[in-house]
């Protein structure tokens, strides 16, 4: 975990939310801040849990897009290396010397596969890359050869989230096979993420469509073992289905992120005892603070904290700890709060936990880390818009 | 207009998404392009209408975060000067050296306040903010006798947005009156813009909206008058009402933002012969360059612009010039596009209408000027994330 004592040169205000030592009531909103606390609990658990359950866990860098966050799943929670879904968040990762580094998803487009084939140079560790179609494998492989890499490829299989990948245990060995018989690349396993199950509310509901996911994944490491290839990594599962993956006897990597942070919308899904995942399994670590700037009308009061301060892509925040207000409406830079009561006062805070974190941390610039009222630490968001 | 031959040591892909003098087909995706021919006309036929009508236009600079944006609109469009939403925007275009800012916003941190009283002396121009609570006079001029510098001030009238502002012509005399008699204070004017009108799709509806505003701001100048005071400027109006203000007789400033890029949002609403307005009104000339990156099913393609390359809350992106493909869904690095005939190819490079421009340009760092098929010029999106 990197603690930093200052920010050399940076101003409050203009460049930074906040600066170290501060305390909790001077941090200037809106802003992204960590309850240091509950954020080290969550990474623990995850560890332990992997660990406990036999599983790598290859933390899901796109989440919070952050060097600083990383290492701390790695220090604190035995995580192996990232995944990541861009090649420009490779790169920040890569410049960081993370070793272990899967873009889990597609890359064709000629430059990027450039820059994906020179990160092995640039790390000193491994690249993992996802592969849907045969005709990616050759210009992988050129790629690979004229830096004088390696490129690991994982096939990667639609599972059910309707996106990537592809859906036939043919079309896997086949893909598999190009990939072992191409100069430069090596085929080290499966991408299996079943992305739009996560967020179902039912376990069983969420549990029904992660064992069809495992009989499919099953299907194709056998079919590929019948072929002779070794499939090293099955790898997938998320904040809404890790144990499913944990117990499936066929994956041995998951891929969690948002449980480090959590949000509104995975903390509305139920765990199998019928309780919400924010009431116990996770705790909310990731927090928008925000404070009240008009109070114009008596029961309506309006925050610092709208558009571009959030996705709302998953619905609108909660506010933390608070049954009396509620965030009802949300416009480019306002929040709109319910307050009946009139309780509010400007420049009062208010703790959101947004509806969606991924979006959320990606119009940020900071991460200001708070324990016990204080700021400990301002972590960038260092690959914050690496979307090429 | 700025034009850049190099942006130097940049590294195309990790810190740009293209290099000037670079074919169109050569942009790293996803990225925002502008279409500089469709923006220059944009601008300079606001500026033409304002100019006819006796108005003065300040840009909102909220919208694209840009000193070089803000700058065409200034040279080509007449835009007087600008408006913003946050202190750390104003902070931006003090720093590029605009003269007349206003933060069309209330400001009430103890921080900020500081900071905005600080901005005359960053910019040697004048700095405008909106006041909505007599409790903040003191505090503004306070802060102006430390810095030695006048904060100009509006009074907001909340005129049906529903957010900031004081509803009646008691509250707008009463803390106009605190203004004037505050050292380091000076009433400039009425801060009345009709958010809540100006995506209402039929133009009689927007119409019958801001007869009532103009009625209620008429209703407050004329009361300050009796009282002495003289309201140097009425400010206001957006792409969905600009000629409502314009033929008012009350007010004599525009704030107008997305007529410059155009959204998909705006796009739908109908002018007065119940036309588009993005079908002979403005052009869009802001989009977000995206690429095929996965076909792995015949009828669906899978893009590289997902939720952290736009904001949704508008509603999806449409698919400029294309009838035969259809952006359907949104995660978080990926768009699905429906491709019933199979026509797109893997690399095709497709151009997106974001729903809502404001916050889409939030989340990039980077214009890429278009023109003749080749990047022109890259403009940072210079107060992107400037939020506090």
């Amino acid at each position: 975990m990197t603690k930093q004592e200052s920010i050399d040169g940076l101003e409050v205000g203009f460049d930074i939310p906040a600066s170290i030592g501060m305390a909790y009531e001077d941090i200037q909103t809106p802003c992204l801040i960590l309850d240091l606390d509950a954020l080290e609990r969550n990474v623990k658990k995850m560890g332990d849990y992997a660990k406990a359950h036999g599983m790598r866990h290859r933390a899901h860098g796109k989440m919070h897009k952050s060097v600083d966050v990383l290492k701390l799943q790695m220090e604190l929670g035995g995580a192996i290396g990232v995944c990541c879904q861009k090649v420009s968040e490779a790169e920040v990762f890569a410049r960081a010397g993370i070793q272990d580094i899967l873009v889990s998803n597609q890359v064709r487009e000629p430059a990027k596969i450039d820059r994906l084939a020179r990160l092995p140079k640039i790390s000193g560790g491994k690249i993992i890359v996802c592969v849907d179609d045969v005709a990616n494998v050759a210009d992988l492989s050129a790629a690979a050869q004229k830096h004088g890499t390696t490129i690991e490829c994982f096939v990667e299989i639609d599972c059910g989230a309707g996106r990537c990948g592809v859906t036939t245990t043919e079309a896997v060995v086949e893909i598999a096979k190009a990939i072992d018989a191409a100069p430069g690349l090596k085929y080290t396993g499966i991408q299996a993420y079943q992305g739009a199950m996560q967020h179902m509310d039912d376990y069983e509901a969420r549990k029904a469509k992660l064992d069809a996911a495992i009989a499919q994944v099953k299907d194709a490491v056998d079919a590929l073992e019948k072929e002779g290839l070794k499939t090293e990594l099955v790898s997938g599962g998320g904040t809404g289905s890790y144990y499913f993956e944990s117990n499936s006897g066929v994956y041995n990597e998951l891929q969690c992120g948002s449980y480090a942070f959590m949000d509104a919308d995975y903390g509305r899904i139920h765990d199998k005892d019928g309780k919400r995942i924010d009431a116990g399994e996770w705790e909310n670590a990731l927090f928008l603070l925000t404070s009240v700037m008009s109070h114009a009308k008596p029961q309506l009061a309006v925050v610092d904290a709208g558009l571009k301060a959030q996705s709302v892509d998953s619905g609108l925040p909660f506010i933390f700890g608070r049954d009396d207000v509620k965030y009802i409406k949300c416009s480019d830079e306002h929040g709109v709060v319910e307050d009946k009561g009139g309780v509010l006062k400007v420049n009062e805070k208010l703790k959101l936990v947004p509806g969606h974190c991924d979006p959320t941390c990606n119009v940020h610039d900071w991460y200001v880390g708070v324990r016990d009222g204080k700021v400990e630490t301002l972590w960038p968001v260092s690959a914050r818009g690496k979307a090429y």
